[in-house]
């Protein structure tokens, strides 16, 4: 019998498909039950005749069996993950159900869109992570990585909340050289995340580190007081601020309905090693420092009796950030100069700068590639950091590649999917406290262990100078990444594929050495790679070429 | 019965009451016996008619009274420093052994001058300090600072006496980081302080640190030896002298009575992270490093025999330090190029330049501040360090306010007194030690530790960057406090009160948010302080803004 | 009986001799032994009569006894060296059986220099040293130097093998801070040596460390590709050459019968402290960091099939040093670039840079002093390293001196002989692990430790800022030293003995109380030395002035 084609039918399967997909890569490997949705699915569909129905079970097999391998693999490893309060699966079953209700009406995605974000949620919320490796070493061999325990990884649980009310908290992740010595060079610095209720305002404070400012999403200002000026800006997704150590900041978010959400990057100036912010305003909740002195001081520095001080330090009780009324954002917002654009930020005001308005370095169809490095910013070289953003396009992917000295700590801002690194540093049973100078097979140098994690939104990874490293966007979203680079003067981006990958510069002879079979077969596998960069990901490639999306 | 102006028993009263306001300002709280003399004194006077005792009495009873609370407040946790042996009550009974004896004569405040000097003397070597609160939180917490268990404060036992011979001694500081780990950031950073008698000379030494040195009193000469060349340059009080690591010096004191005394902040420069001085002359005592080489190669290096370098590295065994007569002084000044005054210093010469002579970054008559930072001199942008000395008048206070970036090593030069400091990351029972991220409220933020110390010369204190802290002068001599700023490279200082008070630059919203009270108050409180940095200190101020002095 | 001269007889004797205080220098101290086979020596020489043999039989006598007191002082603390098995001892036979059977041919040279070869080789692997004192302290103190405990010196077995083929090896030297603390501010170098046979191919690799190449022998070439342009240069001995992070690198020695030898000092990016080598290419062995990725990543970022992955990275099992044929290695120096010659290295090739040929900064006929500092070349200023080439003319010596703020990682490159350095750090039964301030005798001062070792090619030694040092070259060959002097931005060096002793830049009054002795005494012994930084050698001097060599 002949298939001819059947648009509603292939619109569906496409559809399907994409969903199912998502649900096989990034879901535990509870086969069954989903082969029996999946083809549950095709069942329910009422404009499908009885042959349409057939075919769309026949996909849901195909697929399923074309996926088993990964399951199988993924599921090594990962065990506890697999259960009825899956997040994963409640977010395919929360979908359904808005496909079922809301089929092919423009509200569908809006809901599809929810259920993702609960999903999200939920995953954080329960801390886990895919931490682990997806496929057994090519020759069978047992090193995987133990799941969760690489110091290259931060979840929420790895996350201290240092101020928390109502209307907004702050997150700071734990030291880098908490859980392992391997990122002792990087225990300076801090990654801290801020968020805010629509319409609030962020108490006064300092804090004695270097900060850089990324606005993750959301529409406020914050004003800078430095000794001699004080200047208000207004704050935008994609804008970059370079906060300097001491200088006594406040926020609002002037939006009615959006979280503001900032990632920063904090830099130790104290000799303590730690990160503090010191509030001078407020009282009780949040303290004021000023009530750390005894009164006979405060009273002398205010000229004023103890009543006075009692009262201007001790009838904020609200914490740290507090709603604020619709005139009083107003007025915060009166005097901000406009959300960020110039570039470079850093020239004559000391404002933010946005990064999505930047001209991207890279840039096609699987994703886009944002950065300010030390050269175009005073700002940043000063700090020795560069700043990028990452816009991997669903099912795509980014790299290998590595860095020549910058070590990159990285922060999903939107979507899911995976990153692979190779790290000599890791092997089975030393993960990351090992002192010695690395795993080491008698006399066969480095080998090197995969350290693999689940990427979803506010999970941080770190990628060290010279390690190769992917990441690859699920099929169903794309993948934001903000990407911190430490020690970033002089840094240089190697290709491990595609067009300028640095082993097509191999001479001849090189190839013919270093890869024990002919040059000419070298090139021609070197060579099938057309793209720069961001490249087709694993299942579209899988899929002949053709992009899901 | 009307109170007639009696000018000689208001002359006393007030001297009285100068002596007494620093009796229990510093001394411990056994208010009976105070008082018991005070009187005591009232009745000793045997120029005073019936009536003006009892009125001197009456005034010893009400300062007393005045004084109570402040006293009961330093009583808690300051157990065992009130007794007999008290240095305070040694040098009050002195005191007034000066005034019984010589009153009205010339003499009178030299002897007293020497009765405080012994105290201080004693003070030192007992080494005990005020460390722990002066006040309960104001709402009663229990959270007071153990004493002597915070690493910002250092006295007479942590230093280490390196060198120490009839006629003088050198001694070091501690490692900032021995005591906990939240100074490790400037453990590379070590306070020495030289002293030496009159007419002495300093044998030939080089170190293995960047030093940069001050001299707090004396008057000598110093010679730096390089490979290519050496010169001497004359020294007094208020100079600042780099000496680069390596560099071979010695010096003279060349004052017949007063003694020569340089504090130093060294930066080392060895892998070894030690300091250490190195002896190439001398023989015995000090020992010469080139007795550690072999005899045959000091045959060899010499050209010489072994008698000869046994003669040559043998007979010096009086020490670093020894007796030089007039005429070696004479001849080793000979040289000496005139003392500092020049600015910046680190010009043409590399000669030391006199802080004291630089105009004052902030003066007025609660204090002086004088200031060179890197900006303003090559030699210590280098090393990224700032020096200043403050001069705060007695009764007067600095402060509060913080630093940016520096950390500030703080070394009490001359006077009394005590400081106080917010501190976010000492909370009870963890003092220092901890290695968390800090004491922390469940979700309620930051709570900062008042961290205090009383103050004499000698003692050394550390202010990390971002903490509020404030210097108060006792009432009777002006507190003198020499600060080397570590990380000072684009700091800035941050005013908490006064003119400056960057509070003031709030909008009116933010204060208002901030606060939780109306702007007009925050602002009518702000505005009461119309000085700038320097301030009437506590007791001033009680008085009705009319200072002891 | 009249002695004639009698050449035959004056040859051997020196011959003789010179084998012999080589014996006698380096041996341990079997004296007996050694004097019968000098005797021995002298009857089986069949050209000799009675009268010659005699007289070689005095002159092995004398000799011997003018060794003797070196030897009693060299035997303390060496025990375990002295056995049959020493290599020097075999050296020795060897040595003689060349004599015997070769004299008077020009072979004879090469038969020995085989000798020693086979000598050092034995030496390293046994890994023996001379770390201990030579002598006692003057005043006989028992406070010598624990052997192999110091943490200053470095041996066969501090280094770890990270690659071994059939072809060559890559060692490098522990972390500088795994023994001793003492060494912590120079954790972040570490010096690594490469060898490889004749006509061999180093598969391409990138480092996570910045790093300084020194070629020690050979001649090969060197492959830089980077990013964006791809480099070949020539290396002969004595090149210099920076290798940035992350540049991918691969070396031939085209030589056909010398091994490439390079040592290297290579400085951490990387956040994980650690150092490690990243093979992109190979296959099992080296293992290629590609195969730590997962397949599908891999098929993706190729655009090819597992097969073809599978191919590329599977085929690769010799190992990351391989034999190369002669028409490879002629097509990989095509288009090398002329060796080293240009200075500085660094300006627009960044090609290596010959030290050798530059001219050196010190020499006489007791050595040469090549250096090249932070000031002529940008590539090492960047790394604030300066390196240096000391050649010390058999049975002369260098320094004393001391370097006011460089630490120096001394490699030694040829030769033999011993190093002597005065540490105030160490002390009897501290060695190195002490965490306070230094050995201290009570009140007086410092105490200045010998630490001293034997050199041999490839021992390694630490001389930090400020340290006294000497560097002793043995009577039978050249010492060669090769230097990386960390910290070196505005390093000095401080001589001290000969003509810019800094001792003689003291004031005539500095002298005297210096030393405790009249000026004029002083004066005459530091003058009597006329040499700059090389001086004859201890055994030299003995012999009034006329050098063995
Ligand atoms: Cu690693
Ligand atoms: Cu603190
Ligand atoms: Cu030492």
């Amino acid at each position: 019998m002949a298939f001819k084609p059947n648009l509603p039918l292939l619109a569906f399967l496409l559809l399907s498909l994409f969903f199912l997909s998502t649900t096989l890569a990034l879901s535990l490997a509870t086969k069954d039950p989903e082969l029996k949705q999946c083809k549950q699915q095709c069942r329910h569909q009422e404009r499908f005749d009885k042959q349409q129905r057939q075919q769309c079970e026949q996909k849901c097999e195909e697929y399923s069996r074309e996926k088993q391998q990964r399951e199988r693999e993924e599921q090594q490893g990962r065990e506890g993950h697999c259960n009825r309060e899956d997040p994963q699966q409640q977010c395919e079953k929360c979908q359904r159900q808005c496909r079922e209700q809301e089929q092919g009406q423009h509200d569908e995605r809006q809901c599809e869109k929810r259920c993702e974000e609960r999903r999200i949620e939920q995953e954080r919320e329960q801390g886990r992570g895919r931490e682990g490796g997806d496929n057994p070493r090519w020759e069978g061999s047992e090193e995987e990585e133990e799941q969760g325990n690489t110091p290259y990884v931060y979840r929420d649980e790895h996350f201290e909340t240092r101020i928390k009310t109502q209307e907004g908290k702050v997150r700071i992740l734990e030291r880098f050289s908490k859980r392992s010595e391997l990122l002792r060079g990087i225990e300076n610095y801090r990654v801290a995340i801020l968020e805010a209720n629509p319409n609030t305002f962020v108490l006064p404070h300092h804090c004695d580190a270097e900060g850089v400012f990324f606005v993750v999403k959301g529409r406020g200002t914050i004003s800078m007081v430095c000794q001699d000026n004080s200047e208000t800006f207004n704050l935008q997704r994609g804008d970059i601020l370079r906060v300097r150590a001491g200088t006594t900041i406040y926020l609002t978010n002037k939006d009615n309905h959006e979280k503001l959400m900032i990632a920063k990057l904090l830099q130790h100036v104290s000799s303590t090693g730690r990160y503090q912010e010191f509030f001078g305003t407020g009282g009780e909740n949040p303290e004021s420092f000023y009530r750390a002195f005894s009164m006979e001081v405060l009273e002398a520095a205010f000229n004023s009796p103890r009543e006075k001080i009692e009262r201007l330090f001790g009838q904020q009780t609200k914490g740290a950030i507090v709603k604020a009324s619709q005139e009083q954002i107003r007025a915060l917002s009166r005097h901000a100069q406009g959300g960020g654009g110039h570039f470079p930020f850093g020239g004559e005001s000391k404002g933010p700068f946005n990064l999505l308005k930047k001209r991207p370095t890279d840039s096609n169809r699987h994703g886009q590639l944002y950065e300010v490095n030390t050269n175009e910013c005073k700002e940043l070289e000063e700090l020795n950091l560069a700043v990028s953003f990452a816009n991997i396009t669903r099912g795509s992917m980014l790299g290998p590649f590595y860095c020549s000295k910058a070590t990159k700590v990285a922060v999903v801002v939107e979507g899911t999917g995976y990153f692979e690194m190779a790290c000599p540093h890791m092997s089975s049973g030393q993960q990351g406290r090992q002192e010695g100078g690395g795993s080491q097979r008698q006399e066969g140098g480095a080998h090197y262990q995969k350290v693999s994690a689940r990427l979803s939104p506010g999970v941080v990874y770190v990628v060290p100078a010279g390690h190769p490293v992917v990441a690859v966007a699920s099929g169903d979203q794309n993948l934001q990444i903000l990407c911190f680079d430490i020690n970033a003067k002089d840094n240089e981006k190697y290709h491990l594929a595609g067009k300028k990958n640095i082993m097509k510069k191999l001479e001849k002879e090189a190839q013919e050495l270093s890869f024990s079979i002919p040059a000419r077969e070298v090139e021609e596998i070197l060579n099938k790679q057309d793209e720069t960069f961001f490249f087709p990901g694993p299942h579209q490639r899988q899929e002949g070429g053709r992009a899901y999306a």
